[in-house]
């Protein structure tokens, strides 16, 4: 691969750029602070597709009119420990907080609160939720459909989006557990990445337009798509399938959003579906009180056991054996914090043109 | 592989031979129609892994004495919609019908239950629980750890189960999507069959003993492994490994049950792990009431339209096109109701040791 240009950028300088790029589109200050944070969340952890390198599909759908800055987000339904939550087509990086909040109160309250969400928008890492939910002492989930890019197993199209599912559990000394991944073999920014260096992807990572596997990342623009995880039915493609297509009913079915191909596309360089099924795209968010289960300290206590544990896995030749979720994670976040955030040279220029048009400084 | 003898046998004659098989064992009658009931769901749906095949391990642990006939299950904690619950060593198809009811019963009351299960065994197919839910329109989900027998990704040793998930949505003209999948890449018995008939089996499906990718069956004899969902790093093994580890987390170390490598096994040819880090093994419920998020009839509606859709996506090369999930087990359950299960050899003198041993007759 080509070396790219890379320059740093302190996360809290990215933050503060969101913030005021939000605020420019008429978000109120305390929604661009929260939306900015969930941007800062992914940079800090360094799950670079989803941070400040997106900030340009969120201009761009503001600047159309598509998202609405001040949106009146409201329960429509609920129970004790369940609600359904109309976004109103307000960024979902403030319906995702919005509604994850419920779902905290009602877990606080009543043992466990589930939300399902329509007329969302992109809400950025799945991750963000449930470390928010740590920050409470509960369980959280968080999942989210999204664009139409990840075929079935054997279908020879996009159907379901990347559907990616976070879980995150506390530790006592040990940090925690955090889960937080995609339901296709890869990301597409995988795919993007060989793309750009004009390298094939392997096997078993996607599909031309006709179905048949395929090592050319350019055939994403000719009607292929990603795999489900698993890849082929010989290793579990169906499987993957499934877990997509819960994360598509949990989300949209659930609330009356945009499920599977239907799903509105989180850029204007994709055509928006012919048919509409639902309001917007759709999340679903989950917490638990840990001690509506069992004594917290015993629970984080048996964590950090889990974690020493699965650290002394022999571990498999030419590895230093399994790591535990969330360390990858943990590694970027100590690095990032002391030496910023490493952007390619397209998403500062992106991060430019958006300096250009609202006149928020850059650099 | 070579013929193997098969007779069919009719879905009540073996569940009627189960349920006084559990009779024999002091099981109350109730108890035992239930189990027996779990097991016929099994055998029903084609997941011969699971059904009356597998009524000669719960057999050796009664004899044995390694499995309380008549256990005191109680809610040892709860919350509205949470709870805790102590199997007292029962049979877990008993055991796990019993807190699957708490966890539907909550979801009535309070919109959703979620029930942790410490101190079971062999809970059956995870999909039967979910289709209990389904007849009370309920949204059901169930897991269950068992014994190690799969890597963490970079681990050269057994740390997990197969840890299935499972969770099913009704339709209202079309049937129910119903998921019930394990997170490893293949269960256990597809290398057993290939071992069986002195096949090898595909790459990614296992390592040997030393952490290497094996095709070799026996290798698991030899401290070998199946490899989680996803296989290797390139192909998302990573992402296999957190979903068995969210599974074993949810499933034991919320209720106090052995997580992880210390699930207790679940035949006497296993040795018992050395070390014990709670009671038995574990299983989690859900259930949500459908009308807690919108109403009961446009979801069913809805799922009726996404299952048309992906019926209709372009069809893979070679394929029929996608199935939804749930399909391959209807299939199956056609069949058997008209022409009894199938029954191979080994599985029949295993029966008939049972019948000589507790007097039930058998043929």
């Amino acid at each position: 691969m080509a070396d790219v240009e890379v320059r740093n950028f302190p996360l809290e300088f990215l933050r503060d750029f969101s913030k005021c790029v939000f605020i420019h589109f008429g978000v109120p200050e305390k929604d661009a602070i929260l939306a900015a944070s969930v941007l800062d969340a992914s940079d800090r952890r360094g799950i670079d597709s989803h941070g400040v390198a997106r900030l340009h599909t969120y201009f761009e759908l503001l600047t159309e009119g598509r998202i609405n800055p001040t949106p009146d987000i409201s329960i429509v339904r609920e129970t004790p420990s369940t609600a359904t939550v109309d976004g109103d087509n307000g960024l979902g990086l403030v319906v995702g907080p919005w509604a994850n909040e419920i779902a905290m109160e009602k877990a606080q309250e009543h043992g466990s609160g589930w939300v399902s969400v329509c007329n969302s928008n992109h809400f950025g890492i799945a991750g963000y939720y449930v470390l928010e939910a740590l920050t409470r002492d509960l369980i959280g989930i968080a999942m989210t459909n999204s664009t139409k890019i990840v075929a079935p197993l054997w279908g020879a199209e996009p159907m379901l989006g990347t559907n990616p599912i976070a879980i995150a559990f506390p530790g006592k000394k040990e940090p925690p557990i955090v889960i937080d991944m995609a339901t296709s073999t890869v990301a597409f920014g995988k795919v993007e990445i060989a793309w750009r260096s004009a390298q094939p992807v392997p096997d078993g990572w996607m599909i031309d337009g006709e179905g048949m596997g395929s090592n050319e990342p350019s055939d994403m623009l000719r009607g292929g798509a990603l795999l489900p995880l698993g890849s082929d039915r010989l290793h579990g493609g169906h499987k993957g399938y499934c877990m997509a297509t819960m994360v598509d009913i949990l989300c949209c079915v659930l609330s009356g959003a945009n499920c599977g191909p239907f799903a509105p596309p989180f850029t204007l360089r994709l055509e928006t579906p012919d048919r509409s099924v639902g309001k917007g795209i759709g999340h679903f968010f989950g917490a638990m009180r840990i001690d509506g289960f069992i004594e917290p300290d015993e629970f984080k206590e048996q964590i950090d056991e889990w974690i020493r544990v699965f650290r002394a896995t022999k571990p498999a030749p030419g590895t230093d054996g399994p790591l535990v979720p969330g360390d990858p994670e943990r590694e970027a976040e100590k690095i990032r914090v002391q030496e910023g955030v490493p952007l390619v040279m397209p998403v500062i220029e992106d991060l430019r043109e958006i300096a250009n048009y609202t006149g928020v400084s850059f650099d």
